[in-house]
């Protein structure tokens, strides 16, 4: 299967339905079944001593896998969250951009699952591990997607 | 066992090692193997709809968690999420705060485990469930938690 | 909402389409929001040291959360588990038997979701929790599950 | 940092701990921080239809990883699994093994965490997703790793 918007495409997308967050996240690549996803490390996403959020890992694990349905299915956007585990491995390194690796692992009728590498930039040492699965409304319905 | 920081400790506590965020959360009740916690909902909480981000979720059972680990260990600020698990079950109701209820399943000397529901208020419907588990740092030891 | 089978209903059915396990397991109580099961601890439940395997508690766990589906929903088969989150919390008592404590947290028309406590028979110190996710087919389909 | 124990002293090793089990397993590659694992499926590893049984993968997963960490640390057979999350993608095809593929994301000095992709032998898409969280206990000592 191949993808129905570019990362043009996307970002501008992710503009329109993320208008809180979507200077924090940028599109670094994007294939059939994977996306690189940066987060913009700014002073609200960190911790005392510098490290990054929970939330904001979550946040970035979530529209990754978000950001790579879009990409295979279109403007989804009813998609909702219904499933995530995520582990923290290390810390962050302060002051450095976080770089999520996502691969789609199932796009199915009504469930999609990927899973997320997390690194500081410029290591290669994973901080984190997130796996979320998406429920996707049936097509042409505008029923809530919380099955 | 018993508590080794009442509810106007734990308040003060959490003022100074979560400076960003504190305003956010308040600790409406604390037992010795459960707490209940309000996230007070502000615009920075929400996705278009008026729905509570998972950020702000995950958050929300984050410190719910950590805040019962203080009530019963002491100033441990060291300690560290290592794994969380979250099921997003309902739309929240747009404008209501959100309650989490967490029980302690587990505090040993190494780990501590609590599940956590989360309502809008006034609502007895789960939008959420989440397990967080944190590393305990030795005792006396200023090495990281991440073990 | 209400139960469409009952507790002797239930454990008939189990024995039709568990015929390989439905002899470990034991429904003690059924209500609307939850079910206690008995996992019936044999040999071949066990590892070196006499603790119950992790496959048998989360066979259990999976029962549990499948039986209160089937007493909700009727004979729904098809329903399959997508996700599932276990913490292994504490040793389980060696020759005793396991018994879970399942809530039903959601019941939607796509997915169903429940949360369990397993316990040692006799002690009230969770030895490990679970939460199942079930994707449930259209109904009157025979589809496969597997959104 | 490197291996401790080839895959024949692993093969050995696993013999003597897993008892009850070996056999289902076979070590097909090992890497510094990768595992190849074979569930060889027989009847007892079955649902009806031929599915290979949630439990079955459970076991194959904590196994691989488990395996993995005594790779690295020797014979430590006090490792105990703290916490799992699985993500059931696809039906397996009937008759065929299970292939888990792992990686080692972490092997602090009391945390292990793993990541598993698990296939039908022969097919590229997975059939399930696991990661796996060990709690290694102080070397040199024999108390219980239930942190």
């Amino acid at each position: 299967m191949s993808l129905v918007m570019n990362r043009e495409d996307l970002t501008d997308y992710m503009r329109q339905v993320f208008p809180q967050v979507h200077r924090d996240f940028v599109v670094e690549e994007l294939n059939e079944d994977s996306i690189v996803m940066r987060l913009v490390v700014e002073d609200r996403h960190l911790r005392p001593g510098g490290t990054v959020s929970g939330p904001s890992m979550f946040g970035l694990a979530d529209v990754s896998v978000y950001a790579m349905v879009l990409a295979r299915k279109g403007r989804q956007s009813l998609a909702v969250t219904t499933n995530s585990s995520l582990d923290f491995l290390r810390k962050p390194e302060g002051g450095k951009d976080m770089i999520a690796h996502c691969r789609l692992l199932k796009l199915g009728r009504s469930l999609a699952v990927g899973d997320v590498l997390m690194f500081s930039d410029g290591s290669d040492k994973p901080v984190a591990r997130a796996t979320m699965t998406y429920s996707l409304p049936p097509e042409g319905s505008a029923a809530a997607a919380f099955g």
